[in-house]
């Protein structure tokens, strides 16, 4: 039986010092706690891990720690949403997206040439030059290939971008498949359609990619999942992991709620019934904004494995 | 200037009652009074309405209420995910879904071949049974063409069903298209996966359906939308309207908070700043579970424009 | 077993109707019908009712149709605070709230002498002319006694209003107790303070309040409970059950979440645990905004009650 | 012009540090930031700081963290609710609540003597081992006064108790005043009401301890709350606040909504309106658990509060 233990600061605490103290702590704070302990599980287990997450999470500043983590060896596959690759090609041209406000005057923003999402800024020029950015791009991918299944298409993409800090970079560099199940729901949709135009036989083949997702895993795989947010980016890999058997770490970090039966909210333990994660598997649901959760909970996993020596990719971060 | 005023029960209220005087009780239940006369303004307006919705309200007996409003006239386009669309087949062939609860034992639910989906429950063999009807399908859409853009294919399924109460099947017969921006994310996908595996001409065409949404609208459009829910459904019609130059008319239903910068939670006030929705546009959003807030507003707006005989299908509803 | 069944709008639907049919529709609308149907249990049963509700709700136009609820006598006991009781005096004496907006520029408000509560406005003046009317009154009770229990002093005050939509006039002439064990927190509370200061032996008794809400029930009454929104109200009429042997039936309406272990958000599964709730208890739970969710199910409730001859005080409304 | 920055793990990362580095991060992550900067700026500003939370955190380990803030001078008046402060009172004389589940079968803990709140468990042995210690307590202080204002009750009970950890004793001890609106809103309650039954000249005076939470400050103080959660906790302080002139440093951290105009969700922006924070103040409202939230923002500031040599109380815990 564990106990509720009275927090207490001390000079000079560490992320993964408060993190731990969490366990004792809660409500939200111990699932954060058991987050934190589940990443380093399935880490430890080998599990192929699937990480998820939304486009508004590469509009902020999560987008490099992505791609650290994915440099670090403690992701394996990513779903995700096709305005978030938009914007670290963006961020990899050396676009910068401003801090803003949540309550802005939307009207003068727009007369000034500026979206807001949440409380960043995003101005038109960046996409007005991503349009210069993605042109060449398509081009290079058709001289190679016609009729292109998206993950290959975003590994292509990725190995033509030279930045860090870039999810498509380093999952490229790494061989890490991102899948986009709604390739075209966004500027760079926009962009396919023209270039399509000219280019009747190009095909962006959705159906192998679905065959991709299928044989990125595999029935014997230890299967593990950190989904953050909801979207079609949680139900994807899902779906790809219960077609294989099932997860056996299933990591949900939300602020959607159950109530309304949406994808979004759903929990782990509704996801049981859908054999979507095992009976026994581990399974942890935190509830708040992503922004604060996932890093608290990943950085001190982080801790813990660079400290047992299980950081795979940690050699590559020396001397920088 | 208006004022609070008390609300009072008389005997055998109806719907449009209760929400004109919602109009005058405060909070939420003042934005959901307005979502009815917003409706009604959209539709006097001759506006192109895009109604988008996630496949957990098809799940909902919301289903058979989205193919009244196709048949009555009420909406003109229409972009959902895939997963509702699976089970608006399944329902078409006579599926039936169980009323089941929050708080059931999912593990025992699994063991039993039940999936929960919130409070209601679908069975294993629904989906075994979509199975044996989808092939046929596909075959049948293959023998036509190779090459099928999204809408295109959705409509010829929806020919292929007989059922008033199907969204497929009313859109088919109405002319309205369905987009479908994920469709490899559910049952079908795999289902897509399997056919193509055996006909590796068969193309499901993204790219070009991106074309038919672009298209399925214009600048001179009036242009308004319901948007029940987020995720992709609601993020890729209003792309469609900012690149038709933005929305006059904006409904927003949903559970989903702003303060973390998702697509889902984005308020009609910051698409503003995107010219998603115009400066000077009528924008409502409503704070709830849709599968209230959705049947009381729309009732009421339906009610208001059978009275004034702007209920474009009605006629066909006599005599069921 | 039950099923979902698709939701058909027809003309001239009741409310009572719609209620019906979200029986069949799912997510929190199955727990919206569970809602009316246990308010009309409760009063079948003979169950003494406690009614809970929070100030946000007296300002919204939900106030007179408490006060018809209470009228109607379909409610025994009521708990809540102390902010809704000013305004519902402040109504009573003519007061008017204005309908406003969420995002409202609060700094120019607050120079007209505008306050702000959501989406509902409400004048400097009317608290400066509650002065007035509150100052004779508390003089009126301390030449009649110099120690009071809270309810004793309130029934005093609802008798010495005139106003049918008065929460506190219509509790006074039905018997009914109004409970409010934070009487100090609001306009009202400074107003004692200030009547004490020159009247050191005006006491007001909480502690003798305590037992009043304590002797309110006993442990043979059937007990009820209806608590819309969270907060103290909730927990003491909770807590006076409790102490009585537990709720029979208990319907929470709140948009608070379990997820932080709070009052408002704890659900009535987690209320089970402390006895408050029965095991056999019948228990529903509706996440929504009250405005909507109460009215909805208390219509549908009353209509049935009404429809079995069943409103105790329906022959009061005659004529009306 | 501030820009998004991409958070980046490195090793022994502290928690100041990645605070500082959520500035830049994005959605609630940088009005987390902003918390912990308005922390310091408060303390540096002289101003009196309120700190309000309520019951269930008290349940939780940040039961000692506020004592120890207490201590190390950082707050000056505490507003909170009872059941807190009984827990406060149990925990000092060595109970201990247990690390339980949120889906726990509730029934069966009800069986146990086991009560939930949220995923954490008090035994209803510690309740009852509470009215042994309780009863003394009241005995004494009837022995010394008839009648009491409540913050000078519970700071004569704070005295009788022994542990650096208590809220209660630490706010005796460095001559806090704790404000409990609803003080008879608990078990604590039903003990008042037992020893008033033998002793019918006991009082709890709340119109006098409104007297005393006004005169804790003046118009002429700076002013700053960090109110955590919503409840009467929060409408308390900041009602003696705006009776003073309104707030100049207002946090508020809390998972409510604004939607549904309730107190518990209002915002920082809604309070100008009121005159309830001053127009030209700092203030910042973080949405999310409290159990997370509030430990960083405040671990950061302490941290920098102590490099400057600016903590009051930090030279107590030497040698600890």
């Amino acid at each position: 039986m564990s106990y509720v233990k009275d927090l207490r600061w001390k000079k000079g605490m560490k992320v993964s010092e408060i993190v731990d103290s969490f366990m004792n702590v809660g409500f939200q704070s111990i699932e954060l706690a058991k987050a934190a302990d589940l990443i380093v599980k399935m880490n430890k287990s080998g599990a192929k891990v699937f990480l998820t997450f939304t486009s508004n999470m590469v509009t902020s500043g999560l987008r490099g720690f992505f791609a650290q983590i994915l440099r670090l060896g403690v992701a394996d596959v990513v779903v995700t949403t096709v305005g978030g690759l938009e914007e670290d090609i963006m961020k990899s041209s050396g676009e910068r997206f401003i801090i803003g406000d949540f309550s802005s005057d939307d009207v003068a923003l727009y007369e000034k040439g500026v979206n807001r999402v949440g409380n960043l800024f995003i101005e038109n020029e960046s996409y007005a030059r991503f349009e210069d950015i993605i042109g060449p791009m398509l081009k290079k991918l058709y001289e190679k290939e016609k009729r292109w299944a998206v993950s290959d298409m975003l590994r292509e993409i990725g190995l033509m971008l030279d930045c860090e800090d870039s999810i498509l970079y380093q999952a490229a560099k790494n061989d890490i498949p991102i899948f986009c199940p709604a390739i075209t729901d966004g500027s760079f949709g926009f962009h396919l359609f023209m270039f399509q135009q000219d280019h009747p036989d190009f095909v962006v083949d959705v159906v192998r990619d679905f065959k991709n997702i299928l044989f990125s895993t595999t029935h014997d795989d230890i299967k593990g999942m950190i989904s953050l947010g909801g979207s079609i980016s949680k139900h994807h890999a899902i779906l790809a992991c219960l077609l294989n058997g099932g997860l056996d770490y299933a990591l949900y970090m939300t602020t959607a709620r159950h109530s309304s039966g949406s994808m979004s909210g759903a929990t782990t333990q509704e996801a049981k019934s859908w054999g979507k994660v095992k009976d026994d598997s581990d399974a942890v649901t935190v509830i708040g904004d992503v922004t604060i959760t996932f890093p608290l909970a990943m950085v001190a996993a982080l801790e813990k494995l660079s400290d047992e020596g299980l950081l795979k990719g940690e050699g590559l971060l020396k001397g920088e």
